[in-house]
């Protein structure tokens, strides 16, 4: 078998190296810094590692009943074998439909930032043109839109920062223009977390699929808590989810 | 169907808070903050969070052919469509054999501390009885004996960090005496990560499932490097594991 | 690396084979049949084949509120991107509280009939001294008792048909045993479809592990459909997990 | 919380009911009826039901090595804990990529036979154009091409068996019009296994991501036969994936 590849950790009997870094030097720096480590090739400068740690905390947890935390807690209701199994189930229930949209709109940001360049256009005329081409297609929007909050608390919270520490950049830019235009030609349609997550994602240097991976690095810390909660005060089987049958009615094999 | 009761996470349309803090205001510290909260219900001191910052940063990753890591990546092999679906995976194979033996070890150290409180005797003693029961069993014991490092690097660092910000306490000081007496009564077993990884913890007040759940958080920032780098750099299904039949010869179904 | 070794699988350029069997001859039989084969490493008679129909067939579905369909329908909720990822969380459910009892029951079986045959006792009295041990130790005899039904129907079908087929062996009679033993020394106890189950893997020929791996063959027939039917006729995100909150009241950071 | 909606499994305490079936009477029948009934509505006929076991039994396994065979093993070896999370890990690894391009191919048959119809063209038309659209996009024609058989051998089997019985319909002409176009056009093409398994689904009236989930069931008759070999042969950790470091040399964090 061929060797597989990586630039990203080696080991030897002596001791461990992340992206170069001697790991045992790392983990005298917050975890946060070795998340950027792993995934930028580089440390943060303080402001970039405030602004990841503020979007690790601000996809955590916001309720047992989201997917993500349900899921995991019904695995450990029916198999309290393995952690490992109830956190993973949680994880499977990320997607595009629940805290991945960040992804599509890394997606958004990336070829709306290139063809601002490419066409000598400027952020907020891409961002008119991608919103025409999403009504166009009847395409959604990912970042924009939100359930429950008519404005989610999280997104200010993220761009203040983004701005006082000196990382917001095209990211924030594109998806504040989207915003607007998609408001203007569609409806109301706020920016959700999905959406300052990948503004800021972008900034940071990140590429689109990490849109949904470090909403699972933030998530992950929610899911074992909930995990952990789902083990110490519940026990298995107490979840009865309640089911109407609307198919055939009884009939007989023969 | 019965409301699910928790006790960590709660929001209403203007905002989210864990533990009854106000998420925004959780955003302006370090991930590493949070992740103490969800898990012991209160925030962290200065020494504390850096203490659980060494260990998450500690088992982050430490190479890409660990089952964790080589999982991750087969799932990404073969599926592409998903991130989720191959983080899942990669989770999926941490248990008592990768990554989460700091579960058992937080047992034994929890059975031990409160054996040497009840029963009057030192934590050196309660140790001593641990390697002999263990002996008795035949069973392993958590938290001792590496398969690459004679010594692990990472011990001395989270030990002297735990000393340094006077964090050691009892999880520190059974795991010592249980890593001396096994070394007197069996052979040389040095502490692992998995054994410093389940002092810290319990001397930061987690319970054992923190052994393996802790892991999985600090992991998980690994695993999405890790199918990151395979998105990126490889195709799908280049990976080919050699195998050799052994079974029965070929035979005819009449 | 090394090869690994398997007896259950090969294949070149012109064939594949499954212990030794060309798969295109055994596409001819019944599916079941080759999951007879990979586990048995022999293929069933006419009457064995009918016993593990029974048992798969027996363990599909029951409703799509059991923890392993609601996972598989959460993660289809969230995550819309991959079929797999659905199934994965459903299985995930399954363990020794869901679908998984047959494990440990199996477990009982193989030890009690040992210890018939060991010191030449009747499968009677090693099932009286199982329930003796399970008193004593105060530990649930996998198998017995179930939440709805007081007499599963499924039981008596799969044991009309192992006599019928003369499957019936050891496991039939130890678990019958166990049931009435249970009933005299602690309440009534009726067998359950994971206690039938193990009997009749018992008496085919299945390890313990079976008591879980068959379970999942059978069971994931029902959460394919689960979740093509999530897919069809719902919406993402449709699920929502009421959940109340009694944890800390909002306090400040500071 | 509203009820969930099912038309697949429902009970009471005196029974279950498949599609409005009693599940009692569904267990003296074989599996594959279930597996048809859960996914179709409706019980097969003989013929229906044979080439549904066809396809069962050729996804079933064809070698350790394949990532789903692979994933399911490093999670075995990692974490011994869970019979499920190492199901669950090998069909994480089953996606477009592995196992799962009959989904596509079931789409682009839907597709054709809509287009030919619509039209009023031939299949052969229809498959014509469904190639030319694939070159011009320089999309990948799901079904078609090998990496290790020049014929598949399940493939003639599949289609002989589909004639045979009378289920042969417009799938299989469809992927047999592409093959031929594609080797005209492109280069040559043979039809594989998830082509093969596509047009027969679709000839049983099975939606497109029946191509995955049918795949997903046979193939986890073969997982759980690796799983349960790896626990019997091999110890926990014993898998070693060779890896090369090419990344960032040593470096000092300061």
């Amino acid at each position: 078998m061929e060797h597989w590849r990586t630039a990203i950790a080696h080991s030897d009997q002596t001791g461990i190296w992340l992206r170069g870094y001697d790991l045992t030097a790392l983990m005298s720096r917050p975890f946060t810094d070795t998340v950027f480590l792993l995934h930028r090739g580089r440390l943060p400068g303080e402001g970039e590692r405030q602004l990841l740690d503020a979007v690790l905390v601000g996809v955590a947890d916001h309720g047992a009943g989201a997917p993500s935390c349900a899921a995991a807690r019904l695995a450990a209701s029916g198999n309290r074998e393995s952690l490992s199994a109830a956190i993973a189930a949680g994880v499977l229930a990320i997607g595009n439909d629940h805290g991945g949209a960040g992804q599509g709109c890394m997606v958004l940001i990336k070829e709306g930032a290139e063809e601002a360049r490419r066409e000598g256009i400027t952020l907020e005329d891409a961002a008119v043109r991608a919103v025409d081409r999403a009504v166009r297609d009847r395409a959604r929007l990912p970042g924009l839109g939100h359930r429950v909050h008519t404005t989610d608390p999280r997104v200010k919270v993220l761009f203040d920062l983004a701005r006082q520490h000196g990382v917001a950049g095209d990211g924030v830019a594109f998806v504040s223009a989207l915003e607007r235009a998609a408001s203007e030609r569609i409806k109301k349609l706020p920016l959700n977390i999905d959406g300052a997550l990948a503004a800021i994602l972008h900034d940071l240097g990140f590429d689109p699929p990490a849109g949904k991976l470090i909403f699972i690095v933030g998530r992950v810390a929610g899911l074992t808590a909930e995990v952990a909660e789902e083990y110490a005060r519940e026990k298995p089987m107490r979840i009865r989810i309640p089911v109407k049958y609307d198919g055939e009615p009884p009939r007989s094999v023969e």
